[in-house]
């Protein structure tokens, strides 16, 4: 077992990396695991071979080197929900009333502009901004899809990416009654596609799609054992709406229709009841914490410390750059240990080593990736970020799960490895065009008005 | 005129800078004034001498320049409340109920390690952290303030430099009836020492000064022209004990005592009745909103928008670095805003206009500095930072203050100008020596236990 965490033994034969992440301070995220100081992270082709000394094994001549010293190696982490291409809106509207937001500025630029085109550099934009901040996986839903799988395959990240469905005319879909043909069409295209990629829907809401399209919705991702995501009780008003037309609240709605499963991940999930939260827990459908857009758009605060109590285990999100306005899951976490400390008022509750399981091993959980991703340990993917600590801000360093929650920010990622394959390396983007991309998104943005 | 807004007229003489920004987007935070586009801001020693449209002059051989084509220029951000030796203890103790945090952590740590040796290199990573993140003017509050003074005076940074006063032994002052007049003639020391350097008085809070020692402190700053800062209502449990002690709400309290008056400076102010913010307003004492603390401590939540709507003009603070764990006021601004409009809910309220005004020239209001910094006009300190809006996390840029606030962190700041003088340029430190400074303060973590 040489690749284990054990010492290797006299008759191991030892199978040789083709990429060494080397040195600093490693956190695995493997439940229960402390942190490991100077250790070496072996990777072969896409995964994980062992986690070893540094040191213990002289590095075999031309494989790659990551150095770590005086980093934090730890997984990437899992942005759980977006809407990649909405970078191309990032600052259009802000501290507006939420219907003028929404209905005045949002939804006609989305109507205007959210063309295939624009989708592709916005989701370009968004995968350049997820590498430079850490983030290895991501879970989107929006529409015209296929040019947000173009973007993400070219950048080398990991993704579930969601086909829009909403019963209204939408970007690439003016006739809402070819919603599911559509979203069907766009899942066969990219089932077989990447290893990487994992096709889905995106239904918008309960209250947006009928009950008809949810649960033909779900049916679709069942029989192709796909994830089907969901924005879930953002506002108050979606929650009335729906027990106005159903008498239900709307999780209680989502599992008489059925739809209510290990399956199902919906983000925001903030005006539930307890017996809501008892459902959600029984059926095993995902949460996603989605806090500083619920925070932006003043929809209120999930009550995330009552969830991890009955064992629902959520991830973490950033929404789109029209609500938030940034991609950078470590100003997320620090959001959200904070925010559900002043709202339970106990500064116990959301704890670091809480939050960044959400943006780690619970946010692969929560993308059906458990036993692919959000931990370092042998047979995982190599999905890796390393995080320079040795800046004022990082200094001194007792707590490394603190370090990360509470001072670091998206800036201090230095390189970026995702199934094997190292997409920025000291700063430096390795597939895409950081130049060409800022600029095609600048262009767009001076259309926008 | 020639380095006013307007255009040189034929007959002025026209003054030479010595330092030239040149390039970008120029917020001046002049109360009205919009963003300008591709301006020089032109400064000769400690003061700006003009502000006027890129290549309007040709720049005088021996100028040094700053470039700032792609970048957003404004007034170096003022951190109204912090304890900046406290870096030493960042990330020593998270997560924990309060009176543990504060009582078995906190406390016997600062007894054991708050040494001037230690407080000297502490002030130094703050100082080099500040520098790094923005900031040009802080208001601190701590023990054994000439070292604190020392390496302010060092790092070439502005601040207001309160010493100490409490009622119990405290770290350089173990008999508290020593306490006033340690800081008088702490005072006495610095009146002269810098035009940078502000000496003050930092009463810790109304429950752990005596009524005594609150009205001789006011006395001592008033005498002498300076402000008193002071924690004010963070706690219910410290307003419930004010109340029990002298039948009066805190901020009645201190009025009737007479010390709210302009000279006090009260950070916190989270625990306050609609006659407590009235009586603030009339009686001009300033307020310091410290939001990050407040949350990660679960203190609670201070009522700025009403502050807001009574004319109050708070500024914005960090806190010290054991209740944060930064001292960026970028990720403070961010929360500040957000959290202002899901507490109030209200998304209209705390714009990103209104935080930056809180960073800025509020300020440096509060900080008694309003015709000195806190904007860039002429006659105004040169304290000045220049922000790299060229990165993925920032583009588009439909609104730069929107940007700064929302989609900004500290690292993207690439220069610093403080009193005409550059802290920091293409984000290196030419004021202090980075390397040393983050390996003492690391040796001084191990002995930290």
């Amino acid at each position: 077992m040489p690749y284990s965490t054990e010492k290797p033994g006299p008759h191991s034969k030892i199978e040789e990396p083709d990429l060494i992440i080397e040195g600093g301070t490693l956190l695995t995220m493997v439940e229960g695991d402390p942190p490991r100081y100077n250790t070496s992270v072996h990777i072969k082709r896409d995964r994980v071979i062992g986690v070893i000394p540094s040191g213990a094994i002289p590095s075999p001549a031309g494989v790659e080197i990551i150095k770590a010293e005086n980093c934090i190696v730890m997984p990437g982490l899992v942005n759980g929900h977006c809407h990649t291409a909405m970078t191309i809106f990032r600052g259009y509207a802000d501290d507006l009333p939420l219907r003028e937001w929404l209905f005045d500025k949002i939804f006609p630029a989305e109507a205007a502009h959210a063309t295939p085109e624009n989708i592709y550099w916005g989701a370009l934009l968004g995968c350049l901004e997820m590498i430079a901040s850490g983030t290895t996986s991501f879970m989107d839903g929006y529409f015209f899809q296929d040019e947000t799988v173009r973007a993400v395959h070219e950048s080398g990240l990991r993704a579930l990416i969601g086909q829009g469905v909403i019963d209204f005319p939408a970007p690439g879909v003016s006739d809402p009654r070819e919603n599911l043909r559509r979203a069907g069409e766009y899942i066969g295209r990219y089932l077989q596609f990447s290893d990487l990629i994992t096709p889905g829907i995106f239904c918008h809401s309960p209250a947006t799609c009928s009950a008809g399209t949810l649960v033909k919705a779900m049916d679709l991702c069942m029989e192709n054992s796909l994830p089907m995501q969901i924005h879930l009780s953002e506002t108050l008003d979606e929650v009335h709406e729906i027990i106005r037309k159903t008498g239900k609240r709307p999780v209680i709605y989502l599992n008489d229709l059925g739809v209510l499963n290990k399956n199902l991940i919906a983000a925001h999930a903030i005006h539930l009841s307890d017996e809501e939260f008892e459902t959600i827990s029984q059926k095993g459908a995902r949460i996603v914490h989605v806090p500083e857009s619920n925070m932006k758009l003043s929809s209120g605060v999930a009550r995330v410390s009552d969830m991890l109590k009955i064992g629902i285990k959520p991830g973490i999100g950033t929404d789109g750059c029209a609500s938030n306005n940034n991609l950078d899951l470590f100003k997320e976490m620090d959001t959200a240990a904070k925010l559900g400390k002043v709202f339970t008022g106990n500064p116990v509750n959301m704890s670091a080593a809480t939050v960044l399981k959400m943006a780690t091993s619970w946010g692969a959980e929560s993308m059906g990736l458990k036993d692919m991703t959000g931990t370092i340990e042998r047979g995982r993917k190599a999905d890796i970020i390393v995080v320079d600590a040795r800046s004022p801000h990082m200094t001194p360093l007792y707590n490394p799960v603190s370090s990360i929650v509470y001072s670091a920010n998206g800036s201090d990622v230095k390189d970026v490895v995702v199934n094997g394959k190292v997409l920025m390396k000291d700063r430096e983007f390795l597939t895409l065009d950081r130049e060409e991309i800022m600029d095609r998104v600048r262009a767009i943005s001076r259309g926008i008005k």
